[in-house]
């Protein structure tokens, strides 16, 4: 019995992540929603547990861990059935570059608080922040296209033949992209990677539009 | 003996992160330039390696791996000694979230590419893209600094007396802040620990001014 909360908000893909690891590994966590657009993120409380001011946030065994990918790593040595990470450390890495390559490359530029920036600060208007997020997605996407599609080692998901971590943060991503009406035909592996792995309860039960405080 | 290729570019960040690592487990590897100011990281033969065209990529053993925080978690697996990361799953878990907050939420935003697009398709000026820039990195190191400050758990280091993955991705962070001349006084506690680590002969050789492709 894995007893945790998670403070999240159905929108963030951050805690899109957590909320697939977490399926995955068969834990069904207290549920907090932190609902960013009215900057609950910002509540005194709330930035006791996250003084980053984001979501999502694990509360588990009186810690409260912030950043998905650190929850994440969290989650798999703590609960490491399933295995989100393969075993080798070379494969463990080729996992992680491809996790990187979305939660570094791609979605600190489309964060809430940069968009609001681009808004209000240097006035650039809808059109142009939604350029902004579709180049900044595709430019992404087109190198996990190049990498994914040409390694052996790509198999069913990202890495092989079940979900690792690489496919907890490109699903996620690629909602995001769906949001913005980016063009996904020249990202076959990627929509491939992601038709199995909605497939699985795991993931689909996660999806933002299902969760209890999606609007 | 650890036989690997660095890929870097004295003032890539990531690649900085990768050096000090490497500096702190006592492996010397070959160096490899890459210029990006030249876009080097588009040369064909180099994006064979790395895929998505960014620093540092980490080549042993047959395999090439790109992302620093894969690099780190690699080399934490194949060369344990010194551990850069602490035992205890919450306190990894702690020094995961200081690297993340430093490689999710600042440095994405003022990477040369994002700069370039402000620049050339927003038409943001010199003055606007410093602001940018200091924005990011100042949001990122109020965070940071609550977070250290207050915690019993931060020492000489950002974790306990001996330097971990989060002083290796914050100190790099600090010299950036400095190239835009951000004020630091409202960071006592990261000008503190980053003292303590550039008295570290691991981080002082692992400057950007020191490296070989300095110009």
């Amino acid at each position: 019995m894995f007893d945790a909360s998670l403070y999240g908000y159905f929108r963030s893909s951050a805690a899109y992540r957590v909320r697939i690891a977490l399926n995955l590994k068969g834990i069904a966590p207290d549920l907090v929603f932190v609902h960013l657009r009215k900057d609950a993120q910002h509540d005194p409380a709330y930035m006791r547990l996250n003084p980053q001011a984001l979501v999502p946030t694990l509360v588990h065994d009186g810690h409260a861990i912030g950043q998905s990918l650190a929850i994440l790593e969290y989650l798999e040595e703590m609960a490491p059935r399933p295995p989100l990470l393969p075993r080798a450390s070379a494969d463990r890495a080729r996992v992680r570059q491809i996790a990187l390559a979305v939660a570094c490359e791609i979605h600190p530029l489309n964060n809430l608080r940069v968009l609001r920036y681009l808004e209000n600060r240097m006035k650039q208007n809808d059109r142009a922040r939604i350029d902004w997020q579709r180049r900044w997605i595709a430019e992404g996407f087109d190198a996990l296209e190049r990498m994914l599609s040409r390694d052996p080692a790509t198999g069913r998901f990202c890495h092989a033949d079940a979900p690792t971590l690489a496919d907890v943060c490109l699903v996620p991503q690629l909602a995001n992209a769906r949001r913005v009406e980016l063009p996904l035909n020249a990202y076959p592996t990627l929509l491939r990677i992601e038709a199995e792995a909605l497939a699985l309860p795991a993931f689909d039960a996660a999806r933002p539009e299902k969760q209890p405080d999606a609007e």
